[in-house]
């Protein structure tokens, strides 16, 4: 079994779970991780446990990042073969919204670099694929980013975070906030990657994300033709504390640095 | 047939038509009302015209106001029985977006009052209903508001608008944006409210709206348990150019005018 179908095999059945677990989602148990801004469900965790022993299975010696519990950090081998999952990526949004926005986000690492990962949203039942250097798909269809080239025609989805981080992106994002077209906030990385991956969304903005709300997404928005960087414009390192997630079609981004880099002075 | 049974019916009927076209929506007409960030589509004027024929056989005498074309504007008798549609509030995200956040918004004024409203949501074929003073309903469920009580706690939509408002949301919602515990920004006034009304969110902030935006939906919150004011704690009117409107749960609605009143010195 490859990675790629290892996390398409498992995506389709995690969809399924979280899926019949959501429409139930009144019944779920869920705790917040010492601020009602960041909560967990039993949910997450058991996403999160059955990748794991799936994992275990198929390649027993790889590592496993994750967000919740003691998978939440960084690796020691940080060059090794490695899988990072979010189990629900949006789980504020899981457990109540309007509309699901949340996801769940697998992706497999090769000397610290993401070359294949994947994004289940479970209640749309959309799977999202990509390789590096291979492209990305929804439900099998190539994807690729809009052509909008401007920031005053954009739409950017910016993520104001939790209210720990709200300084730092009203800060940086203040001129984003002033110019752009359109302004979206879903806050689920996923939901904002993946929609640039589609053209439905032209940028994102992001203060600080951990490696498992972007490593598949990221990957899925760049091979349907995305550009990143972070707020100095240097390249995102997976496994670094970034300072600033950038991502957009690739049409309009020396414009948005700019402004963020006059925004920030 | 009374009002709300027309709203009901006509709702339905509307909802069927816009599906089927969302469907099929890369092949609609789209055109901008001289800026990109301010579109139209056919399906706009069709919905308009085929609720104002259907309105001119149930009650030929009644007033119509509407966002599209000549019906776009103040009544010269605000007090006479007037209906009121926006045919897609949020027509950017029916244009384009991973989620369906757009919907159809009838409603019924008498004495420069908005008495029954309704708003369907096509996509996830959502009916929710009002009549002042007797409740609000969900398909054909009752609606509360939700029981978050301080703004650090709360989900807040806050509406950016296009960039020619975007000034003054910024300015006014600057604190609001700076303590809230989390949030979004879906940019259709018809689903920010209808989600207080759901209590998936539990505040509301836009700089300025016309009646076709929030005359069925705020009727919705409100018969669910939602408070409402301009940014100054005045009470909205319906066809008056009003400055902020601010619409919670009712549980922190004080503490949001304080804060905004703050930011705005």
């Amino acid at each position: 079994m490859t990675e790629i179908e290892l996390i398409a095999e498992a995506l389709e059945e995690l969809s399924d779970y979280v899926r019949v677990r959501y429409a139930d989602r009144v019944n779920i148990a869920v705790s917040a991780k010492g601020n009602p801004n960041d909560v967990l469900t039993e949910v997450d965790v058991a996403v999160q446990e059955r990748f794991a022993a799936r994992l275990r299975e198929t390649f027993p010696d790889d590592l496993l990042v994750g967000e919740e519990g003691e998978l939440a950090r960084i690796p020691d081998a940080p060059d090794a073969r490695c899988w990072i999952i979010d189990p629900i990526d949006g789980t504020q949004n899981f457990v109540r919204s309007l509309y699901p926005a949340f996801g769940i986000s697998v992706a497999f690492a090769r000397g610290g670099r993401v070359v294949a990962g994947g994004v289940a949203l479970p209640v749309t039942h959309d799977l999202f694929l990509a390789e590096r250097g291979v492209g990305a798909t929804r439900n099998g269809r190539p994807l690729a980013v809009s052509q909008v080239a401007t920031l005053a025609n954009a739409r950017v989805e910016v993520d104001f975070g939790t209210p720990g981080a709200r300084e730092e992106v009203v800060r940086y994002a203040a001129g984003v906030i002033e110019h752009a077209g359109q302004l979206r906030c879903h806050c689920a990385a996923v939901i904002g990657l993946c929609s640039i991956a589609t053209g439905d969304m032209d940028a994102y903005v992001h203060a600080r994300l951990h490696p498992w709300d972007f490593a598949a997404a990221l990957l899925i928005a760049e091979e349907a033709g995305a550009r990143s960087s972070r707020f100095d414009g240097a390249p995102l390192a997976l496994f670094e504390d970034n300072l600033g997630i950038l991502v957009t079609n690739g049409r309009f981004h020396d414009e948005m640095l700019a402004v963020i880099g006059e925004s920030s002075r």
